[in-house]
């Protein structure tokens, strides 16, 4: 049986980024750029001020004090947004507010608190002042034709605003994944129902609508099919728009296993099973030409296949590099029993402390058992080896999970 | 000079959780749970079978082995979402899919591994079986009337599943902020314009719209008006419905800070300056009965003052314990020159390493350096008194910034 590690391996060779699309700077939060932004104007524009104050020549204002100030003529008012017409020459000034154009001939701004009235509506500045002084110089911040955003870049708050800064009002980014989710079993019902007898409700469709969109992925289709070969196989037919499918359950060992069946019929199926616990039974392949997950039926198999697989396939195609799992190393706060076998992966509360990160698992471990995953924000891997994991031991933990890691 | 301790506090107590709304589970991804989830029916709802096998009486494998197998006559299948109507009385099996309710009588269910087919469609099984083998018994997840989710609970996909198991459609959590938006300057202009003489781009609508979305809140408003006292008073009042107004400039010592002057009109200014760098000249007060900040209009200081005092606010009104932003210690690769007086945030990239984290601050500081931005996940926090951080120093960081750290 595959490693997970190799089955990492084959999903990340199977699927690439997806196109760039050129989209309004909001809808490109939290996608990769896809094309550079390169800078068309300078940043800032123009020399500014970065303070309220007084366009002045420094030379002016040489050995000026609150004793012996120098007297400057006010030639006229810079708010920002505006460009004064007239020069500063020898012996003149002009207010200038923060982020006006520093007007020509003015070599340095004085901060209003270095100064007081002067005579017939002039200044007089207490505080000599040295060329350059408060001047924010044009380009200071990037030059009109450097590349101010390069293509692989996260795009956040920051690196959207510089684009607007630049006088952006679209980017060119990677295509957010749309992911088709088709869960599966006679036994389901859809919350909100009576439940009959025998029946539980689904869970899964929640889950999986819910870990897509916090993998900033969109859902493109998200329907539910009984235990039917021909209903699994048009469910399939009608997600073959989407990027990725999602299908849960019917794919273990037993006679009414129908989406094994139908997903051989449509397409290559790369792996079957994995050495993990919980979520042996998931498999993945190329169906419809479009990657597609067979994730199990218990909801916290579901969870964690996601997290290892699904996850980094998403991540890949959003044109992202860091596409694994994040391990980070974590106190471990209670023992954890395990037999040799399979790699296992505790639902688990990491907490950050003065001395490093500490892990808790929670006490219950089915593959069923939700309530196991309520608080629960990493994963303790235990090895395959491993006879038990002892509190106090350090050991690797997958974190965050259930939400895309951003930074 | 208020410290930015101070200002937090201040604004968390003028700040309340928004009130609860029942919506779809979906739309309540990231939120707070407002009201407890009591289990209504029982996770399991039926003593149900873990694997695809033969429920039988336990004792009647009993010393069964490959050459002594017990031969069991079969009555019955029970695929999931079916009921057995028959029992299985001694001598008896029936075939059992994982997840279908365990039939009356039957105490142990034998995996298909353990089997082989015996005569007349019985079946011989090779291992011997204990009661409760491969049964999940009612209420092993959750009993029937417990508490599910407690108020306080972040709803990640594992909180919705569980919700979904237990039949929920809806349910009620803390409802997201609605922010309004109002960017002022008349040297601003909309991106995808022809920029004029001495204006800039408006970069602060794309900043804080991207902050606001990444911080699990919606825009209620966004508009930009010029500096004109009476615009800037009208485009308040078209904000007044929201949950949170955020305004960018016109709040320094200017004479043309008409944002400043409508506000000490319209409401109750909480503080006008913090001792923080950059980001002093921020604002906060009760305006129209709504929490208003006052934003600087440097991109860096707006970035900063998000983080340190809007965020927060966020996090209070969504419903959350963990309001203040997250620090981390992390060793600092290069030196950060500083001159005491204000405490100071400087962009930065944290890394985790095996070694704990690294971060490494922009090279470029100034508040209007919106490059320095770009990538950054984190700021190194400078204290007050410090005359500079050196290189290889544990150093106290923001992480991460710039979206909602989930976790």
């Amino acid at each position: 049986m595959l490693t997970i590690d190799e089955a990492q391996r084959i999903v990340l060779e199977s699927v690439a980024a997806l196109p760039a699309e050129v989209m309004p700077l909001l809808e490109a939060l939290g996608c990769t750029l896809a094309e550079p932004v390169v800078a068309q104007v300078s940043l800032p524009p123009f020399d500014n001020s970065a303070m309220d104050g007084y366009a002045v020549i420094a030379e002016d204002t040489r050995g000026a004090s609150r004793e012996k100030p120098a007297t400057l003529r006010m030639i006229g008012d810079v708010p920002a947004g505006t460009a004064l017409s007239r020069t500063v020459e020898r012996g003149t000034a002009a207010r200038i507010m923060t982020g006006a154009p520093v007007p020509r001939g003015a070599d340095a701004v004085v901060i209003v608190e270095h100064t007081r009235p002067g005579g017939a509506g002039g200044v007089e500045v207490l505080v000599p002042a040295m060329p350059g002084d408060n001047i924010r110089p044009m380009g200071g911040d990037i030059q009109s034709g450097q590349v101010a955003l390069s293509p692989g870049q996260r795009l956040g708050p920051g690196e959207l605003s510089l684009a607007a800064a630049l006088g952006h009002t679209d980017i060119s980014a990677v295509r957010r994944p749309r992911a088709a989710i088709v869960t599966t079993g006679s036994e389901l019902v859809e919350p909100g129902r009576e439940l009959p007898p025998g029946a539980i409700y689904n869970s899964n469709q929640a889950l999986l609508q819910a870990r897509v969109v916090s993998a900033g992925a969109s859902i493109a289709e998200s329907m539910h099919v009984p235990d039917d070969e021909a209903a699994v196989e048009e469910a399939l037919r009608r997600c073959a728009s989407a990027d990725i499918i999602l299908t849960t359950g019917g794919v273990s060992v037993g006679e009414y296993d129908f989406v094994k069946n139908a997903l051989q019929r449509l397409g290559e199926i790369k792996f079957w099973r994995v050495l993990i616990k919980p979520g042996k039974p998931v498999a993945f392949g190329i169906v419809l030409g479009r990657p597609l997950f067979a994730i199990p039926g218990n909801p916290v198999s579901a969870l964690v296949t996601f997290e290892l697989l699904v996850a980094p396939a998403l991540r890949k195609m959003s044109g992202r590099e860091d596409c694994a799992p994040r391990t980070i190393h974590a106190t471990l706060l209670a023992d954890l029993a395990h037999e040799p076998g399979r790699r296992e992966y505790c639902q688990a509360v990491t907490r950050a402390t003065e001395d490093g990160y500490v892990v808790e698992a929670s006490a219950k471990r089915g593959s069923a058992m939700l309530t196991s995953t309520v608080g629960a924000n990493s994963l303790v891997v235990i090895p395959e080896t491993s006879e038990g994991l002892r509190a106090g031991e350090e050991v690797t933990v997958i974190y965050p999970v259930y939400r895309d890691p951003w930074a």
